[in-house]
């Protein structure tokens, strides 16, 4: 172990520390204009003005006919109030006719209000004979007419920044005529994996040699939090390939995954690369497990992470570290995952020093939330994070916890607040 | 009206025959060969089976040396024991070496257990000098050993068919040696607006007209659904437009999603067109508010959706019926929103006849659920559903509810179930 390797892994960090150091340099990106058609999942980084009413004009929330109340009072069925049919307004058209006593104006459902009347009677509700149009019922005034400005009126904030782009908000910035928007870009994301024992995962097994597969499972979970991710592939043991491929990465991405070559190994290369790169180490070795060789570097406003080569360890230091800082920079409010409290089903016992992070299966009863940790408790196995709903968070001092003892989990499964 | 709407208005069908009758339309599409780096969120279609023993060979769980457990018994950090180093084995190596009694081997995280060894001592709890380490702590047998197949044995089944590919999944995928698997495909998705009144969202408003939203909004819903969709724009209020992009629409798409023009209006062709085309009407009309002008075709595997104009109606409409149906071409199981029992914070009053789709907003007390209509009821308003975390279905023969009383919510902010 070199006398740098030392020093780091005494300033060995607790995992709330990290999550700082991390979120301080995570920067929202500048924004950028996206046109509506591709908007979805951006954050606003604007105001939304209504520039005028919404809708723009009082309209006809039926297909009908526009008429005056007090011509209808006391119609039915029974007693149909007869009206003179004076125009047949399509829609997309403004009639220049005029309802006046005793007549009527066909319209169809969002066609403008024509002047004169103040209530639409549903085609449903008339009977039609030659030019003149029955009224089989009496209504309210205004009843089916949708007022001008009663979605938005003009000048309103519709939307405010920092506000998730959903279909329902793509509908209204198409209403109000928003054909692009100012949002935060997606952070590009650059994953590399690293290590002499991967090969692609095209060619066949040879002794002592394993499939690459963090760097697709990295750039799944990138792509999940709405990255723009580019998988670089798997750099080889030698520190020129190494570089090459952080070279590579940081020519364009905001954002820098690597996995493995990061623990004590003689073979990581790694942080001798970034190191010479100009990058900064922020920490090294996060008093966790899984993930303890986990490290961090900053180089101008570009994030680097050296995440564990083991599979367990790598999901989980994405989930708990880049992922809340992917969110930063595209503009996100909330970063974590909603935690709740749930009883452990059975006991779990740890060694203390190291805060945990475990996949666990989360179930309701009537009154409580309980968690079962999901497959064999601290294994390496990508297996058992296949169908956890949420990762426990288990204290660093704690060494035994019983059945029944109540334990944090972070939700996977649940949406977080926008 | 003619003769033609008359009868569909009677034949007006509930909501949950609608539901049944889309669904028995809607077929699950044939599999596909994705590749690895792009199929998250497909389905798979075929089960995926360790073709080896996952991880294949035993492995170091930590950088240490690899030694005899019987050579270590008693050591501690007062009573070394020193070992003699007789190799350092590279990651992606298998060395020829073995470890007899006495010797170690200097071993790398994912390495191979080289043979004779059957423990491995983290590196933190040694010390070397020269050609030999002193081990600091006395283990377990196998302590620091990942075993051949703990992952997955060989021949097992690691995921099974009907599995929504998650990034965890893709890493089962590849480190079983899938390049690309057999999946659903996305369903092929067109949508198109109709409408004279629609002009496109960079034009300035017209008298009457107002801007196409749903196209938009629409669009963004399918996309969020995980279908493979393309906007076609808006067709104008003649017969031949609406002809053009409907056939363009059937020419390539799974699914055919229109936006107005399904009304008693007389400006409405898409029917018209549809039955020339070909297409079976199977419904047109439901029970609800909103929504009522739904309607429904079929035209060989091929099916077409016409949704109301008005936004509010038209986002429902998606949500209820377009949503399920796309999901089940995909393959997936759960097709509906969960749903939870909430009690009304406000009395709600209805006519009786339709049953109701409500956006609701839903907040947790300690004990129960609470539902509270977001914005004004009934309002044919867009903006009413922003920020609605569900949807309440109050009952057809309902006509009112007091503030307390329990409705069911389809949760739009919620994990269906995979």
């Amino acid at each position: 172990m070199s006398s740098m390797d030392f020093e780091n892994r005494k300033a060995m960090i607790e995992p709330n520390d990290a999550l700082d150091i991390i979120l301080a340099s995570a920067h929202r990106l500048a924004p950028v204009t996206v046109e509506l058609a591709k908007i979805d999942g951006y954050v606003l980084a604007e105001d939304i003005v209504a520039g005028h009413d919404v809708p723009p004009f009082d309209n006809s929330a039926m297909d009908g006919y526009a008429v005056l109340t007090a011509d209808i009072t006391g119609a039915g069925e029974a007693n149909p109030v007869t009206l003179k049919l004076i125009e047949e307004q399509p829609a997309g058209k403004a009639t220049d006719m005029k309802v006046i006593p005793g007549t009527a104006i066909k319209i169809m459902t969002g066609a403008p209000i024509p002047a004169g009347a103040d209530v639409v009677v549903p085609i449903e509700k008339t009977s039609l004979s030659g030019g003149r149009v029955d009224i089989l019922v009496a209504l309210p005034l205004r009843n089916n007419v949708r007022s001008a400005g009663e979605d938005m009126p003009k000048g309103s904030v519709a939307v405010t920044a920092g506000t998730t782009v959903t279909p329902v908000i793509i509908g209204l910035l198409a209403s109000l005529g928003y054909a692009t928007a100012r949002v935060r870009p997606k952070p590009k994301t650059a994953v590399i994996g690293t290590g002499n024992e991967l090969i692609p995962v095209e060619e066949p097994l040879t002794p002592g040699k394993i499939r690459d597969s963090n760097s697709y499972t990295l750039t799944a979970q990138a792509r999940a939090c709405g990255a723009d991710v580019t998988r670089l592939g798997v750099a080889g043991d030698t520190k020129e390939d190494v570089a090459r491929l952080v070279g590579l990465a940081l020519d364009s991405a905001d954002v820098v995954v690597t996995s493995g070559g990061v623990s004590v190994g003689d073979y990581d290369f790694v942080k001798d690369v970034l190191a010479e790169m100009g990058a900064e180490l922020q920490f090294w070795g996060v008093k966790q497990k899984p993930g303890k060789p986990l490290a961090f570097w900053v180089l101008g406003e570009k994030l680097v992470f050296g995440l564990p080569g083991n599979p367990v360890a790598s999901v989980l230091c994405f989930e708990e570290y880049v992922r809340p800082a992917l969110l930063k920079m595209m503009g996100r409010g909330h970063l974590l995952r909603p935690v709740i409290t749930a009883e452990l089903t059975h006991d779990f016992k740890k060694k203390p020093g190291r805060q945990h992070f475990v996949g666990v299966r989360v179930t309701a009863t009537d009154r409580h939330y309980q968690a079962t940790v999901n497959g064999r408790q601290g294994s390496g196995i990508l297996k058992s994070l296949d169908g956890a709903d949420g990762i426990a968070v288990i204290p660093k001092d704690v060494i035994e916890m019983k059945v029944g003892e109540r334990v944090e989990v972070q939700m996977i499964g649940l949406p977080e607040d926008h």
